[in-house]
């Protein structure tokens, strides 16, 4: 296995990004209040973490404005609003999913922006297109990621061409995504060797989003930024959808690099997300979620089961398993 | 790294053991119903479970019976009124911790008692004691473990001696506890590797216990059965004290042996744990149990700062932090 650093040391080329309102707000349609982002923007700065993801780029003529907050959008004025010049060492993000976003409309110049890098989210079949929109956004003068989800629906030889694309690109990153929380620490070692490979041929960094639902998000990260991944995408106390994600302050309990610090975190989780939970605002590891990402399904399933606040978790298991028969 | 196994296979020398009644007895002093217990035994029977941990085998003059639950002290005779001749593959196990047990007057025969195992529960500095128990228990005709607490804060070469000795016992397992979910699934597998040298060296199997303080309860199971431990504790939707222990429906969602079923499971734990949940009994994993986790120590202020609906998170991280100054 490879191995990168050690436990007691630190290593200078990890960044952790917080996309807390982004996948968070799949949890809340993006109806967070100025107050939380703001509150959130000054943790970040204060806890040293890296990047903060404002949201999606989604394009106004798909999603309806009015059934979101202003976060699934993210025109570089709501940004603005909220980091001014963002004269700070935190950088900012931006998730624009391929097929959802009108990049030539809504991507301006990097000059005229406060975005700092922009991360491309594609499956396989549509990476083609998410070069486009790389080539697009590095022509701009952003940072620029290539997220491949629902990879362990994929297959291997699909998944090699895939990298060795994206490897001959312009991206920046390449992210290795457990869009269903289904795999175990093993499978994850074994993936990001693979992608490790590719970006070692073609001078990338490997990033890491991960998903909770076998409580296995933040093994999962820390086992592979271990093996040299470097981008580590987490939420504050996982909120994100369905069962959540690595939680930053479990991520920053295990980094040793003194420029982090969990303080700052602890006090945004008494102060926001302790209230957003208290008004019902529901995510996080339950039996319904380990069930599907267990069957490596899309957790919608489980999502509108807890919604319709069942508890026959029996008949939801025999469900989604016939469901996959065939 | 040693590996024993495959993802797709499955090891017939696992063996499951059910402590939802012992550890989860600390969360509610083992005032469980009796239909808790018997549904519980039932459940355990359906789902292939190999091994079910009705308790503590404490000492009445030690401990109040007014004050606990009779799964404290687990008389022959209350295991009898569940379980009967127990005429079924599911084994029954009991608890004895060096200095609270008073084991020459409470272990009976083996042919007199519905017991299988007794589990000796040690620091590294009352092994004597521990092993005096194990001979004893062995002589009297049951399996016995030798389960070595708060291994986090042992020195290496204390381990090794006590390995060492216990490997030359007539003990026929020894545990590795990971008592303040401390660990790191790195480390967590050095010392799977070391217990299973002595393991080897001795013919004794090992198991683990581990605690979810950091959400690796589950993650610290399978990677260290990944190496050839065979003897796994977990509780039903990680029932036990403060953060709780590895879920028994994460760990049968990962074994493959058919013998186990998750279906009886998920059954019990709509019957039996979201009901124990609605009544307002706590454990899993929250922010204080982090943070003991994080600075290895005992789970105790993180009990007694959620028992006093504290929320201050930063000042609970000071107090731990200074404590450990010095």
């Amino acid at each position: 296995m490879l191995k990168k650093g050690e436990l007691v040391s630190f290593r200078p080329d990890i960044k952790v990004l917080d996309c807390t309102l982004r996948d968070g707000g799949l949890v809340n349609n993006f109806f967070f209040s100025d107050e939380f982002v703001k509150e959130l923007y000054e943790t970040n700065i204060k806890a040293g973490i890296d990047y903060m993801e404002f949201g999606y780029k989604a394009d106004s003529e798909i999603f309806d404005r009015e059934k979101f907050g202003k976060w699934k959008f993210c025109s570089d004025d709501d940004i603005r609003e909220i980091v001014g010049d963002n004269d700070t060492n935190l950088k900012i993000s931006v998730m624009a999913d391929v097929g959802r976003t009108n990049f030539k409309r809504d991507i301006t110049d990097k000059a005229d922006s406060p975005v700092d890098m922009i991360r491309v989210a594609t499956y396989i079949h549509t990476i083609p297109t998410a070069l486009e929109m790389v080539e697009y956004c590095n022509k701009k003068g952003y940072e620029t990621t290539v997220n491949i989800m629902a990879i362990s629906k994929a297959n291997d030889s699909d998944l090699n061409d895939a990298l060795e694309i994206i490897g001959r690109s312009c991206a920046d990153t390449i992210y290795l995504v457990d869009s269903y929380g289904s795999l175990y620490p093993e499978q994850m070692r074994r993936l990001a060797e693979k992608y490790l490979e590719y970006a070692d041929k073609y001078s990338k960094k490997i990033g890491i989003h991960a998903h909770n639902n076998q409580q296995l998000a933040f093994a999962n990260t820390i086992e592979t930024l271990t093996m040299g991944v470097s981008y580590l995408d987490s939420t504050v106390s996982g909120m994100g959808r369905g069962a959540g994600n690595c939680a930053t302050e479990l991520l920053l309990g295990f980094l040793k690099n003194p420029k982090y610090h969990i303080t700052p975190l602890l006090q945004f989780i008494e102060n926001q997300i302790d209230k957003m939970k208290r008004e019902g605002i529901v995510w996080g590891y339950d039996i319904p979620y380990l069930l599907t990402g267990r069957m490596n399904q899309h957790p919608r399933d489980a999502i509108q089961f807890i919604a319709d606040n069942r508890s026959d978790y029996a008949n939801l298991y025999r469900y989604l398993y016939d469901k996959d028969s065939f």
